[in-house]
């Protein structure tokens, strides 16, 4: 069982290079069952990425690299390797970073001999996962400023809004949107954290979990009611993930984003998108580019939870053929961001070329 | 069994000052199920009051002017009717509607010979009925002028979003929000509606049952994707009800929909609210005044719906202990609001004062 009261030592996948042994925290039962899963060889791997039991882009990316390492730990012929990284990809084709953790194991094996191919395959694995915590660590670092700042002229708890799960779960360390919000805690400022519970998934429910777990106070709130609390002033700043960001700084996130963005700005509120600098597109001019995904309408149809005695239930609150209509992500105009938490430091949207300018990926 | 393929036909409650008898269509169940209860006498009225079984401050009211003719139908005297009238005016004792309806039928019974009772009481509910019928009647006239135009300009199906249920169910006639949608559907202008589910209470899923029983095109959505829809041009109106409107224009209704206000503004769709003149409360200035109400924790933690085979069911979708924070309203400012949809005409927020100056409840 992972250690669930300490915050930065909570672990959503272990990978150990001496004992060959990957570790996954199953989050498909979250947040009504901890279970740990223990991924003995590629093909359960596989199946963890594929089942969803991880999720989130860089935890999805370190799975694929320790599947890599279970492969070499198998077979370490180039062949075998190969094949390996193909079916790893494939397990969720539209992650970029799988494709690009994957590809970064392959290509340190096939350069070594066979035989120090399977130390270098774990240690890899290691090192792609330090390279993440790293990365939260420093987006932590950085909007503990903001919140630190807002405490400082507040002089009461600060209370901060977030939607759907940019946090440890979707990571290693301590998640992006959430990042600052354990910092804070870790270093004391006193926060109070309202989570959008964020259908159809309901994602919220999993930040609520994991932030009660870590002792930072979280209420869930349905997605209507944000609005509500800004205009009562019980918000102070907006946090939140990005799935991408265009060079202008509009930002694709989990859908109903953009609600809560506008209402900010109705009531003065600051509204920060908090993301590693890998998730900026220079390719996109603007928001109008990225595409959106329509997702399943038993999404909508269905809703997933726990019976009375913690059971895995579901229970339908439409009929079957409903018509429905499930955008998966909405895209907020950079006119409504007060500014980007990255892990290279915050940035205005009129200051984002110096991301480029500066090297984006510098680590990677 | 209602006949629900006919839209203006469908009804929430019947009452029959013939047979003495009344029928209400059982919400509790809704949409999965749909039943029928007949109401015996007026404990069960009562009893379908607090139960929910009918919802809506226009139906609540109705209700009890049907509970106070059947008690009347089983004693007559003074002191029977005095007693009936508390009773079922306690069922719910904030719904406003319910105190007036049922004051409205005691005071006409107490001036009329005891003979004469009876007779009066079943006449009075019916007529009860009936005003509430023309006046959502009335709103969905003016509500069709709206629609009608939008479809002369656009010459395609006119895109229209609601929030919560202000619909047939919630009243007698074709509701408030969506009464021009039934308006213009049996006018034969093409119309497609999105409903936000509605969280946490999912009143959008009776609205998608109630358009959809009656032939009107109709897509679900989650609350957070009409910010997304409205970006990407495909809602051209939302009409909305309302729980009580301040002098200034202000508008209480249910938590949410001040973001879909926001979000209309910023993309320049028109935001009509559609509710009777008895919604305008002029001894508030504005909106600050206006008591929101928390409910309970467990609409949050805790979602309704049926089981795979139809059955009623529930799920948690997080623990029992988990804080959460539940405000059932939420205010949008005037300034949002293109105009009210009224049974008095279309008014802008500066015209309100019209309203007062031609007398409020002039029927009533």
């Amino acid at each position: 069982m992972f250690e669930l009261s300490q915050p930065l030592e909570r672990e959503t996948i272990r990978i150990n290079s001496v004992n060959r042994s990957v570790e996954i925290l199953d989050q498909r039962a979250l947040p009504h069952c901890v279970a740990v899963l223990s991924l003995q060889n590629e093909e359960q791997a596989c199946e963890a990425i594929r089942s969803m039991a991880v999720r989130g882009a860089p935890l999805i990316g370190i799975t694929g690299a320790a599947a890599m390492a279970l492969a070499c730990s198998k077979d370490s012929s180039n062949k075998a390797l190969n094949e390996a990284a193909e079916r790893v990809k494939s397990a969720r084709p539209t992650a970029v970073n799988l494709a690009w953790a994957v590809d970064k194991v392959l290509q340190a094996l096939l350069s070594l001999p066979a035989s120090q191919r399977e130390a270098a395959a774990w240690d890899s694995a290691e090192s792609i996962l330090e390279q993440e915590r790293r990365m939260s660590l420093k987006i932590g670092k950085y909007a503990l400023g903001i919140i630190e700042a807002l405490y400082r002229k507040l002089g009461r708890p600060v209370r901060l809004l977030t939607h759907c799960n940019a946090g440890a779960l979707a990571t290693v360390g301590p998640g992006t949107a959430t990042a600052g919000f354990y910092a804070a805690h870790q270093k004391g400022i006193p926060i109070e954290v309202y989570a959008d519970e964020t259908r159809p998934r309901l994602q919220g429910a999993m930040t609520a979990w994991e932030l009660c777990s870590c002792g930072v106070p979280v209420s869930l709130i349905a997605d209507n009611a944000g609005g509500h609390l800004m205009r009562e002033g019980l918000i102070d700043a907006v946090f939140v993930g990005a799935d991408r960001i265009a060079a202008n700084g509009d930002t694709a996130n989990k859908i109903g984003t953009y609600l809560k963005a506008l209402s900010a700005a109705d009531n003065n509120i600051p509204f920060y998108v908090a993301a590693p600098v890998s998730t900026f597109d220079a390719s996109l001019k603007d928001g109008s580019g990225i595409p959106i995904e329509e997702r399943s309408g038993d999404e909508i149809r269905r809703v997933y939870g726990a019976d009375e005695n913690g059971l895995p239930a579901s229970v339908f609150i439409t009929s079957r053929s409903q018509k429905v209509m499930n955008p998966g992500f909405d895209v907020t105009p950079s006119r409504l961001i007060t500014a980007f938490v990255t892990d290279q430091g915050v940035f205005a949207a009129n200051e984002l070329e110096e991301i480029w300018k500066d090297g984006k990926d510098a680590e990677q």
